[in-house]
């Protein structure tokens, strides 16, 4: 594993030592060497709490020196284009600026949302994929237009905690949202889920599907693993019996290119999680990657209960992250 | 001590231990290891040099990681309303922010001013006690709408400095300023003074007193200290025999909640702190908090004079934000 | 050197010394104990990227703890003036600001460019000067109106690497930018080159002399240095037989105090560098400050190629600059 972009690049014995490692960092919470004497860029194209939070930690934690850059504010707004005449807005092509950051750090973390202008440009990740090209170092994906796996592990570990290495019943639920939302949280968590054998409910209205392509990897790693997916537009039945409930707003691709695109207001009372839904499952967990919209996405008598892990699952990202950057950074 | 949130909050006995723990960290300069391993997240909803620079600089000092958040700009916005269907520009409850932050560091110190919108409501600190309720850490009040304890701390420990633990006439006196301020520096100053038993003058224009329950907590240090409190409008009989001058400008609570309420122009040049009010004093020191309008407040002359204490007590912010940060982390 | 302001601040001997310290950072990249307990602040009064990284990755493998700070922004607007009434936007006054800054850190680097509009002012560099006059600590420039010498050091480390100590033939070429720019990067490199005695030309239209004080000092370098001075405006002959080509685009004194005022779109074309002018080169190198608008400044094919060391010569900052840091601080 040169780059960590996506949980498609961890084999499948790599992500149970990845986790197993992530858990023995959280048992034993002290200060390592494994990143002395480095220093780590955190790149944020958009506004962060727990990336931002977690990350700078976990670098410390690991005796390094988190940087952190704000393109655009602190830092020169970046071109993107190839063989472009530069003389517009934009001050620094992306050749230079990672290949600058690249002697100077270990690593580099990137926070890039998906514009949801264009989905087919953004589905292949443009941003992300030019820091892979110019940087020499690895780079870590804390968020782009289609993954977040540092995300999906911490999810993973957080199922993992609460119920062991058995294959549960896990829903991913879409709810409504003021916003249209990127996808990189589904995607990662589906993604994630099928690689580690989970029985997936997908579960989102007409017109709400995933990316086909990314679908198809996710039944693929559920073939793999042993696990299996299948897709609803149910808001109540895939609450039956699970064991997880994961909730989560996206925009689905017809958005893309849309500014007045919005979610159908009679959607959000449908799709909302709260305790009549919860009801209905084997005592499950409610699972959130935060922020979260309280009484629109989720009631608060949800996010509230005991079942509501949405604080570990937060604080599991500190551990894993720990646990790529000392696995990515030589 | 689990939190910081005014000097309310200290025992007397602690306010001298404190004080003693800062001039010691200040005498001999090093970095410690009482912070080793610990983060400690630095919450700011309002802009700032000395908070934001020494607490860095303290939790270094410390062997701690400074953690820097920035709601609103590089991180979330924040919702404080309990119960609220979150359908609006804020993005993230409160009670996920500092649960979640809580999990990743040690300590959290916040900086929130008053609004001046609501002064019944802001009196009550919600967003310091909104802290308070979610953290699981200790939390260190960086001035909220009420208090300004760390400040407080500092002029404290620049008084001491000057003239050991004897007790002095202290002079409060408001000032003019363009824009209303919160009263959190004069609230903390004034609380912190009767503590250490001084011979308080609390010096203002008709209509400008602070808040009532607020000084009657500083009557009630007073008493126990052996202080004595006093409250005058004459903006030169404060200065007779004075040994410190303490002045800053402040909004009274008829300000709050009007936009367009401006101190009357006639104060400025009857409550400017100037030579000859100076030399009413017993050679008394000029204090202020920072930063400071000059030529407005105070006249260049005494603020450059050798009298003037302003950065001594800038940099004490250093020494006693070092002794409450790890006498708080455990 | 108490301060390192321009590299005239910098004897001949003590330029070779900071150059080999820099070259055994570089060697040998490890993390030091020179800053050891000692924290830096970073004033960033404009964006950086190279300065902003370097620095902070600079300072913390000299064992230090990097500081940054924002006017404006994150912390308060700063007044320059001295004798003003303090009654409009600038919150606090540049006495106050940097006065407490010395008591919290070792040394305050400073960035701030040139305003380009009053260059009888601006050419003094008030807001640096302003630094050094209430600084008690180093005072570091990393970028004024009139200089930006840890980047002429990185240049000059750059060509030493390249080029051994030999004297060389360089050329400083002006360029077409869509927005006027400052002198401070063409300055020091033209000072710095002439004092490690190269064959310099600078070359520029009619009109944009750089300022003939400035160009007096160079004459006088490189008179002490065994080195050339000549100036050309013709687009091509300087090319001929050079060793390094240093392309930059500025503003002419004309400039400042003219919003409206842009570069004659006709010098684009002739001034941009290119491979048909490399080619008169004698195999010469290709160096930038970065950021570099591609195609307009300089084409893809001269930057990418592999005689462009503009990612070496970003990557030096970070060396010179610890050798800066650890020759100031003591």
């Amino acid at each position: 594993m040169k780059h960590f972009l996506s949980t498609n690049d961890i084999a499948a014995g790599e992500f149970e030592h990845l986790l197993e490692k992530a858990l023995a960092y959280k048992a034993e919470r002290h200060v390592t060497n494994e990143l002395a004497g480095r220093s780590i860029a955190l790149v944020f194209l958009n506004p962060s709490l727990r990336t931002r939070a977690s990350m700078q930690v976990a670098v410390f934690e690991l005796g390094g020196n988190p940087v952190l850059i704000e393109p655009g504010s602190t830092s020169w707004s970046i071109e993107y284009s190839d063989n472009v005449v530069m003389d517009g807005n934009r001050t620094e092509h992306i050749a230079e600026f990672v290949r600058v950051l690249s002697r100077y750090v270990s690593a580099i973390g990137v926070r890039t949302f998906a514009g949801l202008k264009d989905w087919e440009l953004e589905r292949t990740d443009p941003v992300l994929q030019a820091f892979v090209k110019y940087s020499s170092v690895p780079v870590i994906n804390l968020e782009s237009a289609m993954h977040h796996p540092c995300q999906a592990m911490a999810d993973m570990m957080t199922i993992r905690e609460r119920f062991g290495e058995a294959r549960k019943k896990v829903l991913l639920t879409w709810a409504w949202h003021p916003k249209a939302l990127p996808m990189a949280v589904p995607n990662s968590f589906a993604l994630a889920a099928s690689q580690m054998g989970h029985e997936l409910t997908i579960a989102h209205p007409n017109g709400y599907d995933l990316d086909s392509e990314l679908v198809a990897q996710v039944c693929d790693s559920a073939a793999s693993s042993g696990g299996s997916v299948r897709t609803i537009t149910d808001p109540v039945a895939g609450f039956e019996d699970a064991d997880v409930v994961y909730a989560k707003s996206w925009a689905p691709p017809s958005f893309y290119g849309k500014e007045s695109a919005v979610h159908d207001g009679q959607l959000r009372d449908t799709w909302i999680v709260n305790s009549e839904k919860m009801a209905r499952t084997a005592n499950g967990i409610f699972m959130h990657c935060l922020p979260v919209r309280r009484n629109v996405i989720v009631t608060d008598e949800v996010l509230d209960s005991t079942n509501s892990f949405v604080i570990d699952e937060a604080e599991n990202r500190l551990h894993v992250q720990k646990a790529i950057l000392a696995t990515l950074v030589r």
